[in-house]
């Protein structure tokens, strides 16, 4: 393969994707397409619609499956690490049977540079060595942009900072001090109850017809939150949610 | 009027605006333009590409001039407050000058939810009480985005946080305590020196014909940095410029 584009695609609308990344879409003959297996089935479906929608050059899709994983290890960041090998090995092998001058490209969920392994897989298998290309990453809008344009809110109080962190963090170390303000993703348990005077602006499956949103102080939303994120999940079969935690300026 | 797109463009190259976006402004009978001034003719000039390109409808383009403002103040806050009170009038009269059905646009640099006044300054002119609409806010590609493609890296370190901060805190308060990782905008000072162990990836005026980035640890890049800030300068006739900054692992 001559050339990989890692593509960011937006975080659920298919429109939300860039006229650069529809350019660089129409130049490429292979898309690899990561299964992320049924339950994520609408991720699957959006980047469908995005090759339907915005690509009329020619295209084969080639579907590597995911190798297993261990979504409650020990150690996380071993666990990680170890899958990203598997997989890597699995996409290398799927690269390596492509025609030398073939142009490829990796259609990223939101934007390649946040809490995305696409590119450390992709320096894994240059690093492995069987195969040799050139890639570049064309950027995209984040949920985190999703979040905050659908509340119509600013992350940042006027020139004060912004954490970006994991459910998983803010759960098992909480907030740094000093932090008055975090975007906290891959949460998938509500880990925002332990600051309940704080404010929230939460939303779930952004950009898609079950997006939902919700905000208020914590411990006034925290139930409606649970629902809410239950019935995008029984709705769609799948649920992504991320939020802003502000410290009120009142408590 | 009767509704107000707030529409992020991306960061330096017109194509990175989104397909949403493009539809957006082809159903707009106005675009307020902020006058930035001279120094950032650059940035009105993308502005002016992109509607070039991707906007076929017959449109108005009103410029509202940018009212004074003072660059050093000793109380920041408060100066910014009534800056953005002094600019909402002026942009509240544009509006108010417009026919009650039609649809107006701002468009945003980068995303509208990062370090970016539009918002509040809606929300202002909505509280004056002297014209009322609809608005919504279309996301766009960060900055953020835009370096981190350049330079093909993630933000976070796998599971970790990353921490989105100004120029001013850095050099004021340097980063909490825990922080590892930081994204560094709006900083004229290089105020990065102060972590002269840290690793850092950099980039000014990213998407434009003028776009150079470095990285390195910061001790060993801080000459080369100023000096291609200089270059960008002089050449574009204004830089922006962003980095990450990261503890070293081996440090
Ligand atoms: C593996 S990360 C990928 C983030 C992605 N690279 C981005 O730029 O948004 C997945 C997390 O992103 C957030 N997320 C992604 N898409 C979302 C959506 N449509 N609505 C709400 N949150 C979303 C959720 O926090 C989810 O757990
Ligand atoms: C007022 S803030 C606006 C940020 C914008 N809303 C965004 O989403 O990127 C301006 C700062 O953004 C960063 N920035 C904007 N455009 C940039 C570019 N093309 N290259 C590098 N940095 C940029 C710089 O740190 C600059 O000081």
């Amino acid at each position: 393969m001559r050339v990989l584009h890692l593509i960011g695609i937006g975080a659920g609308d298919r429109d939300q994707v860039t006229v650069q990344a529809v350019k660089a879409m129409n130049t490429v003959d292979v898309f690899f397409v990561i299964d992320k297996g049924n339950p994520k089935q609408g991720l699957v479906d959006v980047r469908t619609e995005i090759l339907a929608e915005h690509v009329t050059r020619e295209h084969r899709v080639v579907e590597i499956e995911d190798p297993p994983r261990d979504r409650t290890p020990a150690d996380y960041g071993n666990a990680v690490d170890d899958w990203h090998a598997r997989r890597a090995a699995r996409i290398s092998d799927a690269i390596a049977a492509e025609p030398e001058d073939a142009v490829g490209a990796i259609l990223v969920w939101g934007d390649p540079s946040l809490y995305d392994s696409t590119i450390r897989v992709i320096e894994r298998i240059l690093a492995l060595g069987r195969v040799g290309f050139d890639y570049d990453v064309i950027p995209g809008v984040t949920s985190v942009s999703a979040l905050a344009a659908q509340h119509r809110i600013v992350l940042n109080r006027v020139g004060e900072a912004v954490h970006v962190t994991t459910g998983r963090n803010l759960r098992d170390h909480g907030l740094p001090e000093g932090v008055d303000a975090a975007v906290v993703m891959l949460d998938s348990d509500c880990s925002f109850t332990a600051l309940p005077e704080w404010d929230i602006w939460w939303g779930a499956n952004l950009g898609t017809a079950d997006a939902r949103e919700v905000a208020g102080r914590v411990a006034d939303v925290v139930d409606e939150i649970e629902r809410v994120r239950a019935e995008v999940k029984s709705r769609a079969g799948w649920v992504m949610d991320t939020y802003l935690v502000r410290r009120s300026r009142l408590s």
